[in-house]
């Protein structure tokens, strides 16, 4: 992974300090730790999932499942996999009814996750199913050892998955929730870790990518009354999942009162794709409000030979240019030259990660590299990355409706 | 359609010139004569297309594809289609071969869109596809008269349709541009014209909306410089594209150097999707910094009688309260709940849309509300909200390297 920032960001001593803090929150979080976790356990589980389960069905939301979702739509499209995978979230009945009707309930196997058990999508949504597939051999459960829902789980004799200590939902695809499902898909997990622990080491470990993320949190935090949207923009349709997995992680963790205030801070995700957002998103950029930073995703090599054919179409001979250009060549060129306006204006802060091809490994890299940045703003704007008190509220009025 | 804003708003006189210009602007800006449109010119080409045409392809990105698939999307669910619709408008290679492996591209008929004829991703998408497939009879291209594009298409002897006047991109969904693809898979396009009607009468002719739409209106202009963000909401996952749409309408009208000033205004669009985004964007709105308004849009009737059955599951017996709940109750329950808790924060703008069911009808009148309010808009923060100039930039620093 290349990270090319176009704007200068100093203030040494506070990118010391802040890295500090994140390698002392080594001890109390636990994301940092899963590059390195012993990962034979998912892969012996999976061994007990019978090879003739054609599909997958994840009963999640939010961190359950957006994180999984992201590496799957990112590999699909490249890679012949084992298994389907779908994602069971919306309490939408159109939506459930739709999902239902793509694969055979008999030859799916169902994970259903969920820290506490007691999450109303994810349960409702279960109970629907249950009431079709009452084999409990078709269900894997992963949560919190001695929840409620272990207890259940254990009654009708299902297997059940533990979530790691210390991981909250939007820094655990790393993690049981994320890789079970994967795995079960044919994901190479071994290499989505090497991934994510190459970024890992160059970050904690003095490598090239250590300043650049340095710099880049410290001129988010610093910056974040004049920019506080920050836009993804990245060129490939495999990144739309991963943009929605960023937009928890990012909005999730940095949208807070302070700690040490009684100000409301955050910063806005926004996730954008390219070139098809230059005809939709990319004029608010170029002349609206100076509110956005934008970073630029590329892929440098899609393995993909296809190219415009040389044809010349009478009447619209201009576009002869385009001819013999391998598609992958256009939409870099498409980006580099968007960047290129972009920084023209001087007054938007910009900066491009390129990576080098649609692989686990380079997704892994992708999703560490995000979670280090997460935290680090968190740390600079002074709130608590981890937790997300402000949708008690919501939970509290549903029950009280419900319980009416 | 209902809409119930949670906020004052005066400066009636503000309204009432706002009101004027835009009743003044129907004489020059296309889009308002839509609903009343003469769709027999429509309705008898699509007689022209055969019946073994069972897939239909747009080749067309930003206002030539949004509008038809935000439609699309929403009535695909509930609604038995006679021919599938795909959009190529990608130059994502992996995305192109991707879309390419779904449809039989010989029983396929496509439609080709672009006003001008010289659309970077149009023609090289285009060429792709007529290297595959060179059969003029496949194709219709919707362009401007006497463009280079009619030109050709009258030489290869392909159908020709065109674009109204003075209708930009992105407002185009009502004309031939959303209305040709539509009613090709069997959408109702008289109904969906029907629905904006409704609306256009409610706002010109002294409705129950017309008060409503310039209350908004007046303000997110009055006071776009705090809330600078402006979130839809929508409670079903029919509305995903829709959401697409809005962004591009809302974004691209409204981010512009104003016409009387030398600053960059703008207003941010972002299109949420619940209940899953409260597991995501929730936390940011009700505890992040106030920057944003939010739009929350219900579907009262989704005509989909499925419930949560009355199961009790041993450990988890606090989830009874979900028990012989439809889930169309839940999930307008669940949006209920997230209006009250982030309106007694009582600094978070707020309004509510409710529709009565998922119909041509009622996206029809979706539509043309947005497309009112960001004439308004645009009027009232003093740009053009119909021009784009700021994507120029990046399509002639890439006309540079493909030329090079």
């Amino acid at each position: 992974m290349k990270n090319k920032l176009y704007f200068k960001s100093d203030a040494k001593e506070v990118q010391t300090s802040a890295f500090k803090a994140i390698e002392k929150e080594q001890e109390s979080i636990g994301y940092y730790a899963l590059p390195e976790q012993d990962i034979s356990p998912v892969l012996e589980y999976c061994k007990t999932v019978a090879q003739s389960v054609e599909t997958i069905a994840v009963i999640g939301i939010g961190g359950s499942s957006l994180g999984a979702k992201a590496i799957y739509e990112f590999i699909k499209p490249v890679k012949s996999l084992k298994r389907k995978l779908y994602f069971l979230e919306s309490t939408d009945p159109i939506n459930i009814s739709t999902l239902l009707s793509k694969f055979d309930i008999k030859k799916t196997h169902f994970l259903v996750i969920s820290k506490s058990g007691n999450t109303v999508e994810t349960f409702s949504i279960y109970k629907y199913i249950y009431s079709l597939q009452n084999d409990s051999s078709a269900y894997t459960f992963i949560t919190d050892p001695n929840s409620p829902l272990e207890a259940y789980a254990k009654e009708i004799d299902a297997s059940v998955l533990y979530l790691p200590n210390n991981v909250g939902g939007r820094f655990s695809v790393l993690s049981t929730v994320g890789l079970v499902p994967l795995a079960l898909c044919g994901i190479d997990i071994k290499e989505l870790l090497a991934g994510a622990k190459t970024i890992k080491d160059s970050f904690f470990k003095d490598g090239y990518l250590k300043d650049t993320i340095l710099k880049k949190a410290v001129y988010y935090a610093k910056n974040h009354k004049q920019y506080n949207i920050n836009c993804i923009f990245a060129y490939s349709e495999t990144l739309k999942y991963f943009c929605e997995w960023y937009v928890q992680l990012w909005g999730e963790s940095l949208g807070k009162f302070q700690r040490h205030s009684a100000f409301n801070v955050g910063l806005t995700p926004i996730g954008l794709i390219g070139p098809k957002d230059q005809h939709s998103f990319l004029q608010l950029i170029m002349e609206g409000t100076r509110d956005k930073s934008v970073t630029f995703i590329k892929i440098e090599d899609f393995h993909d030979n296809i190219s415009i054919p040389n044809i010349t179409l009478p009447h619209l001979e201009a576009l002869d240019i385009l001819n013999n250009l391998p598609f992958s060549e256009l939409i870099n060129m498409q980006c580099d030259s968007v960047v290129e306006a972009l920084d023209e204006t001087g007054d938007i802060p910009l900066d491009t990660i390129t990576i080098k091809s649609v692989t686990e490994a380079n997704i892994g890299s992708l999703i560490f590299y995000y979670e280090v940045l997460t935290s680090l703003v968190g740390e600079l704007i002074d709130v608590n990355t981890y937790d997300q008190p402000g949708v008690e509220a919501g939970k509290i009025i549903l029950k009280k409706k419900l319980g009416a």
